[in-house]
């Protein structure tokens, strides 16, 4: 008989993986951690019910949040992951030669533990890079105190419930703000909009509170069902406004290696919004001042 | 305690609806049809316990089989639908008023009429207009024999399962060009890449026997689970060369009221392709002699 992880995270609906054998099974102080090897998707983490990463979709997740925003940038070294436990992100970042230190803050050590453990498709070897500063912590408060500065921050966020509800406070981007160097970029998770619409609505309405421009672009991610995800962004600088033949130059230099989704077409389609996602967006705010001018932050790109 | 239709499409993964009414079930002559009131998309068509469409997102899969060939071509008066009992294609191929006949023709008679009666919000009262042929009958044997001629044929296929596999044939798709004008669009549903591969490198395959311009675009239905669903098309001109601002124009144009999905941004976004689906296609083949010249082609549209 087939035993079925049944994912609790919607009601009237779930998607179910058969569990072939169930290689971990824990609870940290924060959650219920659960690793799978599926049927379909290889080995898949768990945290209180709901898919966090599988092996056979992981690469769509982890390389849009980060190699569309260190693109987009073009000039980032220092990088800021909040959360992103499994090393997914972290590993993708890495892959840039270019990237010269990476802070990640995750507050659960079981999520890395078993990460290393049981994980090493997703994670690589990326936790043993030297570049790696890893910090088992509350990644809120690290945006309130650190004295690091940043061109790119990344919240691998879950949804808005149990012990990453402090990610979606305004106090937290006001924080994140404070940590980015001028021209610096902020990319998070931001659910499934067809199911999940008023989270995209709000994450955009809070951001346009703390920056100059702010917006969305969609991936596809299979075991987070029910269509696009949608990933947002905010920065003193429109990401939107950088030349296609940059993206493909940069793309070139970068050299990235086995990459099974970014790609610089991917990059500006991923910002075409189907109507009933383009609805759940506020209507922009009339221009803030940029904290650099625009002049200045166009020449960095 | 909640009673569930387990999807059977996949093994080793499964999609999973509460049910609130089941509001039909019963056996055609080719398949087993319900329709079930669900708990999250609305009421749902399943035959032969796949989903089918849904209330809920079928606007999805409906529009981008039908605006984006019909933009894409510029001047479509005459219409072919493969399949598509339901009459969600034939609804949103109606709303285009430059459209002056269309041929629908459906093997299964129970479907369209159980579309008629539990999924008004579906086919809206597509099935009584004016313009609508509504033929029961063996859409390959209709392409293999009819006199009419057609500027877009939509195959509204299902899977290569069934009384559908027919649908999949080099005959088939010989006889879909044989009842083309010069400059027309076929599309067809082709599956979820992330979890049917093959399927979209054959249809390319096939496709470049025919024609000499084939390729893929990419929509995300939430109930067809795993990713992006991809739709191929084939036609005698290329049909992603085309300026922009002609998919604008067009689009303004046309009046399309009502849509959920379908947008000029979207239009070119979804020719994006991740690597995953990019590597699926075969490589093109050396540029076959059109049916029609290639100026004359460019000038249509």
């Amino acid at each position: 008989m087939t035993t079925w992880f049944n994912e609790t995270l919607y009601s009237g609906f779930r998607q179910s993986h058969e569990i072939k054998k169930v290689l971990f099974e824990g609870k940290s102080k924060y959650q219920k951690v659960r690793v799978f090897e599926t049927g379909r998707f290889g080995r898949m983490l768990a945290l209180d019910g709901v898919v966090q990463c599988t092996e056979g979709d992981e690469f769509v997740y982890h390389e849009m949040l980060t190699h569309l925003p260190i693109l987009a940038h073009g000039k980032v070294q220092s990088v800021l992951i909040v959360g992103g436990g499994d090393g997914g992100i972290l590993e993708e970042v890495l892959k840039h030669k270019s990237v010269k230190r990476v802070t990640m803050v995750e507050i659960d050590g079981m999520v890395i533990d078993i990460a290393k453990k049981y994980l090493p498709k997703i994670c690589g070897k990326a936790f043993a890079d030297r570049r790696t500063n890893l910090i088992v912590g509350d990644g809120a408060a690290w945006v309130a105190e650190t004295e690091e500065r940043y061109d790119l921050v990344i919240v691998d966020r879950p949804d808005p419930v149990g012990p990453a509800t402090v990610l979606f406070s305004k106090t937290f981007y006001d924080n994140c703000r404070r940590v980015m160097q001028p021209g610096a970029i902020l990319v998070a998770q931001n659910g499934v909009p067809h199911m999940q619409g008023p989270e995209l609505t709000d994450a955009i309405k809070l951001f346009q509170k703390i920056w100059a421009h702010s917006g969305t672009y969609l991936a596809v991610v299979p075991t987070y069902v029910c269509g696009f995800m949608s990933m947002t962004w905010a920065s003193d600088a429109d990401i939107t406004d950088v030349d296609p033949r940059q993206i493909f130059a940069r793309y070139d230099r970068a050299g990235l290696k086995g990459l099974r989704y970014y790609n610089p077409e991917i990059h500006f389609g991923a910002f075409a919004l189907p109507d009933f996602v383009a609805r759940l967006l506020p209507a922009p705010k009339a221009a803030r001042k940029p904290a650099v001018k625009k002049k200045a932050a166009a020449k960095k790109r």
